[in-house]
């Protein structure tokens, strides 16, 4: 490696070293912190990524990038080339906002919370109102910072899926709405076709954790350098391919939520441990794309975790566990049942993308001006009920339910559901490549598909973009019909109709 | 406060939000973090401490404090005054040692501690020596830094107890060995006396963890600021006043290492809860003197846990959580019983000195180059031997036993017993202050203590040094003889002779 490679590196690394130290704060504050210690740990955290923004945007390190593009020997497979190239994007795009507005995105993110918090358990959309229109304001002053997006949500978008454009979710997702409103339609009409009783009871908590831990360690969960917690709102990160940690959240009466909930945070922390070690301490070495990443939890979730063949493997331990009866084809179908609901978080499978399709909808039309704020409760229930057939009752289970917008994060939903559409095609690649892949799985082997997606997925890290990764491992753009087809499949089976 | 205050604050703060990460990347360390994330975490907690090194003793850091402390209004019991003065005494230290030197230390510190746990596994300190060896050298080049010191120790013995002096530790020491080596020896031919069987037996953990719980909350631990955890090496650490994280470990066969061990590091939890909410996020805001710190943990396990009033709380609670016969004489005896033995950890009150004196006279003479790495075990072995009258079977059990030298951690020993000695003079104090302290401990009512040790050590923070602080609050230096005398009164009564 040449020396400006090496210098470059030797940088990185270091910044590397802050962000998982980062991602230590933030998992520490979700998982053991006391109380009282928030505020010292919002100093603390504010103070790191001051230090990190500062190292990073400096002209110190725009100068190693310039040396080490120009020491490239040209292979364009290799991690140098990506390393230059990703990294470069990012320190351009973030020398834009200057850092005063920095200061002011993070400040307004804190009080948004706060304030939301409050919002939602009286739902008051109008005491929100005025943190949300201060959350537009900042976020269009970052849109003028940049003079290369061709529109101001593009701009916010390509924070959490670089290189995706609006235009192109936009399409994908009036195609996933035109093929998921008439199946849900549809499906209403039978829905005492399918019961899900058998997932309701009394599941003690410490039997749920033996369960969750089984499946995880079939998943690949490795205990030397992974941990699992208890966390109010679940989430996986990643410090470093061989420090990996998960959290779940359980539920006396509905073991659904710890199972389904670990398996998907099991799938983020398989993305996170399966990163080419020698990408580790680079700005490769976690997945970018949100999308992507999404891809993964939701892929182990629902298509692995509420197939057929692994119902096979967990109605036999669930029944044993719990001391119930449950055979493969009731868990099958119980846990696929499509049930159109209020909270995104609690959304089956089918429903979910609407919940998605409607959230970028507004919000793309909020940043771009052609809806106000305070016409959003209105707009999102009536959008509601023309996706999903509900009225929605009060704000706390309408526009108030995310957390999201409150923290600044615009341009965000979207990628849940671009998980869906890729985690869609890389199933139906690794299916045509592993004919015997049901089988694997009915027989509790999950080996062979966590290893092609380490082989297809994982182990780039942040090389490459969402698009970038299928183009080059599935030979097409993100595509709606996978996932779909997928769908009708399984829904048919479950269903016994011809979708 | 004067703006050029205000300014050396700000930067201050943000160095102490990097010391409280530090001490959370160690926490997270010692207690969660799976066993392969520990190369990653090496580098983590390089990269932090050169961070903060450089921000520190940087010439800005030096203007700041200049500007200080031309600002300051002359009164010298402010919190201002010291901030500016321990500030700039740890400056002045800082800049000697480069940053890379500095970052030398903490990657061979972890490294270090790694090749130890295998090589006392083994006990095999010919695996641990070129280990050791570095540590070593690096102190050595750590010492060359500094031309203001007497000696290479004193260089060193001062990061842990600063302004403290080999000399003075030299003559304590050997007043208290003078005193310890024939009162041990003594005891001995009297150990038919006293009786400890009934600390031995069958104790489940769950019951122990509660016994625990209800100990230290008597003292003060606050479950909305406080954590208790299990690790291998029981420690404490303040993230600030208000998070506050104890550990401690457990014996199923042997109630006392759990109980007496959490009273420990409970008193030292109370010393960082107890610093001034107006010293924090700054340096004054954890305990800078390890002896003072280690005062307030002895002063809490020792004279307060195995006192005789507080026996009287503690028996018949053993007593009701192991399903056992125990009265308050029996249990005070059998904590109080002196009795030689290899490992430091676990040596009672009065051996425990012995210990620390062999480790301060070995590590002093290996730092001066009049003892070879190559032949500690043989020294430890003839010393020890000589001190307290036992052969020692196996390095493991001998000089492998700690991990302080493996870290790096040189100097550091002698605050052990310096501990000792302040505890028996500020319980001295107290009781003198305070006639009733005998009976308010034996109706388990630990706040008036904790109230003045709170006033007297605690609220203090870093702003005096142990000798400043014993001055300030007892008017004398530390003295052996307090603690000496309070020893001899108490094992005359355990013992029933007149010592």
């Amino acid at each position: 490696m040449s020396d400006a490679i090496e210098q470059l590196r030797a940088r990185l690394a270091e910044l590397a070293d802050l962000e998982n130290t980062a991602h230590l704060l933030q998992w520490d504050q979700q998982t053991m912190m006391p109380p009282r210690g928030a505020s010292g740990r919002a100093e603390a955290r504010a103070t790191l990524e001051r230090i990190s923004h500062d190292m990073f945007v400096s002209a110190e390190t725009g100068r190693l990038l310039e040396a080490a593009a120009a020491a490239l020997d040209g292979s364009p497979d290799s991690d140098e080339a990506p390393l230059v190239r990703v990294t470069r994007r990012r320190w351009e795009k973030a020398r834009r906002g200057p850092s005063e507005l920095a200061a002011d995105l993070a400040r307004a993110a804190a009080v948004g919370q706060e304030a939301w918090v409050q919002a939602r358990a009286n739902s008051d959309f109008a005491a929100f109102a005025p943190y949300l229109e201060r959350n537009i304001e900042l976020a269009r002053l970052y849109v003028e910072c940049f003079d290369d997006f061709e529109c101001a949500y593009d701009t916010l978008l390509d924070d959490y899926e670089p290189g995706m454009r609006s235009a192109e979710v936009g399409a994908l997702f009036a195609e996933l709405k035109g093929e998921l409103v008439p199946l849900i339609a549809k499906l209403c009409e039978s829905s005492d076709r399918v019961d899900d009783r058998c997932l309701h009871g009394s599941f003690p908590i410490d039997r749920q954790r033996q369960l969750v831990a089984e499946v995880v360690e079939r998943m690949g969960f490795d205990p030397s350098a992974w941990r699992i917690d208890d966390a109010v709102h679940p989430f996986a990160v990643g410090l470093g391919a061989s420090d990996v940690r998960i959290t779940t959240r359980w539920d006396e009466t509905y073991f659904a939520t710890g199972l389904y909930g670990a398996m998907h945070e099991c799938g983020h922390g398989l993305y996170e441990a399966g990163i080419a070690p020698a990408l580790a301490r680079t700005p490769l070495e976690h997945g970018e794309s949100l999308g992507l990443h999404e891809s993964q939890s939701r892929l182990w979730e629902n298509v692995v975790g509420r197939g057929r063949p692994f119902s096979g493997v967990l109605a036999p331990r669930v029944a044993t566990l719990f001391g119930m009866e449950l055979d493969q084809d009731t868990l099958y179908r119980a846990v696929n049942r499509v049930d159109p609901s209020f909270i995104r978080v609690e959304a089956d499978e089918a429903t979910y993308g609407l919940h998605i399709v409607l959230r970028f909808e507004l919000e793309q039309e909020v940043v771009e001006g052609r809806l106000a704020v305070q016409d959003l409760p209105e707009a999102w229930n009536s959008r509601f009920e023309q996706y999903l057939g509900l009225k929605v009752p009060d704000d706390a289970q309408g526009v108030l339910q995310d957390v999201h917008w409150s923290a600044g994060l615009i341009g965000y939903f979207p990628t849940y559901a671009i998980g869906n559409l890729i985690a869609g095609q890389l199933w139906e690649r690794a299916h045509a490549e592993m004919p015997d892949l049901d089988e694997r799985i009915a027989a509790g082997e999950l080996g062979a598909l966590r290893g092609w997606l380490r082989k297809h997925v994982h182990r780039h890290g942040a090389k490459f973009s969402a698009s970038e990764l299928l183009q080059r491992e599935v030979e097409a753009p993100i595509l709606v019909r996978p996932f779909t087809g997928y769908l009708k499949r399984k829904l048919s089976d479950v269903y016994g109709l011809d979708l």
